[in-house]
């Protein structure tokens, strides 16, 4: 099936706000094995909007509408999707009560704010539509059918739309699917996008059924798996040997095969697991570490603090890194990046501390060590691993990999650390 | 002038990358006080393109490309471009001579990776179109006008493309507006987005020029004041007023009015010009208020240290919280939140020391503070201020309207002592 997307919204023409509803959804119809051909902005203006309708449906079988649904007059989008369609819209009692209960309840906990009377406009809804109840606002979505097109209307804001699309879009897109789709997440850590992709171009190369699509993000790549079958028992079979495959070519480098796994819980889990306790000690990435840490939900089962240890004196008293140290090596060295290891365990008390310090610029730097130079350091039960790294582009990318590169190596000195006390 | 944006790349469709070169250069179009009506994505599919091309062009004064014109078979757009402009392409020597030198220094930078033969393709440039050097890439940008159209081609990495557009293409066209736009940033702190935009419903109701655009971030709301006029200095007197108006009404909330400016940024500034030190005491945010500060270049100068203390004894140890204070009020509690920051000041002798204690949830809060309350406290000079927040969202979204709240509270702390000094 052949689908696009239509954002509606002059706030996102302006470039008040990034459209990531447009991401969401892409990554949505690419796991549905759907074809995605465009993607369209366009604004709340009615004969722009009646425009892009009728192209939009006149060469996709689904086209999926986000914004334009709320209480206002600039508000159209199923009113124009409706007209074009040639659908009457009526009132819906139950959206009606719907939207009276939610009313009573906002307005409860906003004293002050009133909703207005145009909130009576969400209720209306084209004849024949299947109405899809909203939780978290009070415009419904709607999934209108005719003449084999769809059009699916979803609110605008991230947190209705969102749940809307897993719960009930995503399930009904699936029915109508010939093929079942199933598709399989692996995550990488520790090597290079352009090393993986090297190392997969064999297996990517000639795909057709399964594919393997790989996504980078900063010091991670992700390979989604995707498979078409008559059902799921074959389609798993089919992915098997090259989910097999991948597992052999990059072992230890996965860090989940979980859809929604970030790295940083896959180490907070990997030290449950092995009961560790955990504190850091960074310099130049500020306390980026601690804070994807501290996003894990029961975090504070392992982790018990951080020191941000900016200026050598902090360095000296929290992590006990040696003035002659800092002298002879600076504090963007081996030496140093290792002192503060240990001397974060210590004064923690914890099993584990890695360690962060380097030269994130536009400043700084030596002959030697030029900026982009970043010393990682990890103790664990006494031993310290140092890690040596050189990062390019500007202070937050530097920083954005000093801090994923400080979970890998983490990760890695705690599974080392597990096989030896087997 | 009428423009559009299309963005070409299949890896935007797939969802794997998000679309910020549409942000930018969005707020950028706006920002010269043109008319923006349509974004489009596309993926690399010559007929598709075509079409687009020919649609974008039929409808807008100019087209801004992204994408697509890299040295792959896939990128195809200056082809399609010029195909629909009717535009020859030939050699252009200056541009070989610049490739070739660009990756002289790439393949000694990066060793064992070569650059292919392919990137000649990049030196084809189409007859009579006005060549954008690139120093970023190999890929040059292009502005090709026919016919009262104007199609402007950049490449697709926002590092390639935003100093290109900033450049080379903004002056362009600025030229190119029958008037001249002028505007200016207002940057505010501390104040919600309704509140501010209630406080200025009644300039913007009936506003034609010139105009205020509200653009809403976390914790901060950007107000954009822009004027078209026959020139500069009349602009300025047309926007005068409409600042003074502002400024008195948001008075010292305004944290900047320079374009680029953060309001960490803004804070270390304040900092340096008081000559004060900072410390900071973290707890739910872990590590969040850190970074955003050591993410400015030069804030070595008055950070001296954060505190992560996420587990108690880590409060009790580092930031010397009293036990008793603990187990009686709890670690959420505007008495730790005071004990942290004045704890914070001792431990590491700074002049000021920020704390932020709160549950972020989705697990903990209690009957009296739920998930989303937050303790903020502000130690300067001996004295503490407390703020007690009640923020909504997920974890995340909570974690970061605590931060931005605890950089206003330090600023507005640092701003009321040094009116006392006076």
């Amino acid at each position: 099936m052949i689908v696009e997307l239509v954002s509606v919204g002059t706030e996102i023409l302006l470039g008040n706000i990034t459209n990531t509803n447009a991401v969401y959804l892409s990554e949505m119809c690419a796991r549905l094995g759907m074809s995605l051909y465009y993607q369209t902005v366009v604004g709340d203006n009615e004969q722009r909007m009646t425009e892009t309708v009728k192209t939009a449906l006149g060469r996709s079988d689904v086209v999926i509408f986000t914004g334009g649904l709320g209480p206002t007059d600039d508000d159209l989008t199923k009113e124009v999707v409706a007209d074009v369609m040639g659908m009457e819209l009526y009132e819906d009692k139950r959206t009606r009560k719907r939207i009276e209960e939610y009313m009573k309840v906002y307005e409860k906990n906003n004293p002050g704010r009133k909703i207005t009377k145009n909130n009576w406009k969400q209720a209306m809804v084209p004849e024949g539509a299947v109405i899809l109840d909203n939780n978290n606002g009070t415009a419904p979505g709607l999934i209108m059918e005719k003449n084999g097109k769809i059009a699916i209307l979803l609110p605008g804001p991230p947190n209705e739309m969102k749940p809307l699309f897993e719960e009930q879009v995503y399930p009904y897109l699936h029915k109508k699917q010939p093929d079942t789709i199933y598709s399989q997440m692996i995550k990488i850590c520790g090597i290079g996008e352009s090393q993986v992709a090297e190392e997969i171009s064999d297996l990517i190369e000639h795909q057709s059924n399964p594919t393997i699509a790989p996504y980078a993000k900063t010091g991670e790549v992700h390979l989604r798996i995707t498979a078409k079958a008559k059902n799921e028992k074959e389609a798993k079979k089919m992915m098997k040997p090259v989910i097999r495959e991948l597992k052999s070519r990059f072992g230890k480098n996965i860090f989940t095969t979980e859809e929604s796994k970030t790295l940083e819980q896959a180490v907070v889990e990997l030290l449950q697991e092995q009961k560790l306790t955990l504190s850091l000690a960074e310099s130049c990435t500020g306390g980026m570490v601690s804070s994807r840490i501290v996003s894990v939900p029961g975090a504070s089962e392992v982790f018990r603090e951080g020191f941000v240890t900016y200026a050598e004196k902090a360095k000296r008293k929290r992590l006990l890194v040696k003035k002659s140290t800092l002298k002879k090596e600076t504090a963007v060295s081996a030496k140093t990046a290792k002192e503060m290891a240990k001397g974060g365990c210590f004064t923690s008390g914890t099993d584990v501390c890695v360690s962060i310090t380097g030269y994130a610029g536009p400043e700084g730097g030596t002959k030697e060590h030029p900026v982009g130079t970043v010393f990682l350091g990890c103790c664990i039960s006494g031993d310290v691993t140092v890690r040596e790294c050189h990062f390019t582009g500007n202070r937050s990318r530097i920083r954005e990999q000093a801090a994923v590169s400080a979970l890998t190596l983490l990760r890695d000195c705690v599974l080392e650390n597990s096989k030896k006390k087997k």
